[in-house]
């Protein structure tokens, strides 16, 4: 049996509607003294941009690092306006920081309050999440999605081509636009 | 693209890993003074059973609800064995009650430190878990799982019979042994 009437996302927080990048920068150098840059850690990995936190993900296992993320801009509007044609569910990796739990709710909490409880989804790989879209920054997430991945830009995903691409939360927008007038026409 | 080249099992935590409903009854005494039994809340749903916790659910909010909760006889060992043929992914309804995430996280350290935090999914409703099968107690989660539904008994689902009913731990290792001899003669 089917739930939805409508079609599902799957959205990613960190990287998508979290903008993770600079708090790791910030981070990493509160915690090691290395000051990099959005330039500097272009097209690399995590463990190659960061790579003395590459072992124990110290940074990612504080206290207040996934609270105190900025929201991705064009996030919160963004969503809002899926939500009205698309079942949305959050779904973030986070089983790996426990601390990132109740710190993740709350962070939706403030930012997303429209979001209810029965949308989000707290897991660790992603693969037996089923929708008919998923959002992500990582191709560990995509490469292994049943419905049709999009793949948010990131420094770390420059490299990686197998999935559509988009650079914001407009061109985000644009591509449901468009799969909702292809839909019309059939 | 598939990731998994076994099938994939998910399975509930509470009232079916963990032994919620010694819980409820204790914690409902506690705060409100009311003594119930096993045998009075049999065939009753969570409201039915417990009136005065219905608006809110105080006692599930309460800290400690979920860390405290005893494992149901036999789950530890026949999650190990299932483990051994399949891929098990731990499935709890837990972002209703934001403190029970990290509990949920540390009780299953405890108890079932074999499991990995890739395969621990800490949801809202289940409808977007797509696994082979699905063990659960409550309708609401089996009736719209897209593999194979499972309902574990309990005193609240009595009353429900569209799927195949299982009453402990022993039961389901058995169906899973038919499944295989099932599956070995095609």
């Amino acid at each position: 049996m089917k739930l939805h009437e409508r079609k599902t996302i799957a959205i990613d927080m960190d990287g998508v509607m979290a903008d993770v990048e600079p708090q790791l920068i910030k981070y990493y150098e509160q915690l090691y003294g290395i000051t990099t840059t959005l330039e500097a850690i272009n097209g690399l990995s995590h463990a190659e941009a960061f790579p003395l936190d590459a072992a124990t993900k110290a940074s990612l296992n504080l206290p207040g690092f996934f609270r105190t993320l900025p929201v991705m801009p064009g996030a919160v509007e963004a969503v809002k306006k899926l939500m009205e044609d698309y079942e949305v569910y959050i779904v973030s990796a986070a089983t790996e920081f426990p601390l990132s739990l109740f710190e993740k709710l709350e962070w939706l909490q403030e930012y997303f309050p429209f979001i209810g409880w029965r949308n989000i989804v707290l897991c660790g790989d992603k693969s037996i999440i089923h929708t008919d879209y998923m959002i992500d920054d990582h191709c560990k997430n995509l490469d292994y999605c049943s419905g049709k991945a999009i793949m948010f830009n990131a420094h770390h995903n420059k490299h990686e081509h197998q999935h559509v691409r988009v650079h914001n939360w407009d061109e985000v927008l644009n591509l449901f636009e468009t799969e909702k007038s292809a839909a019309d026409l059939v």
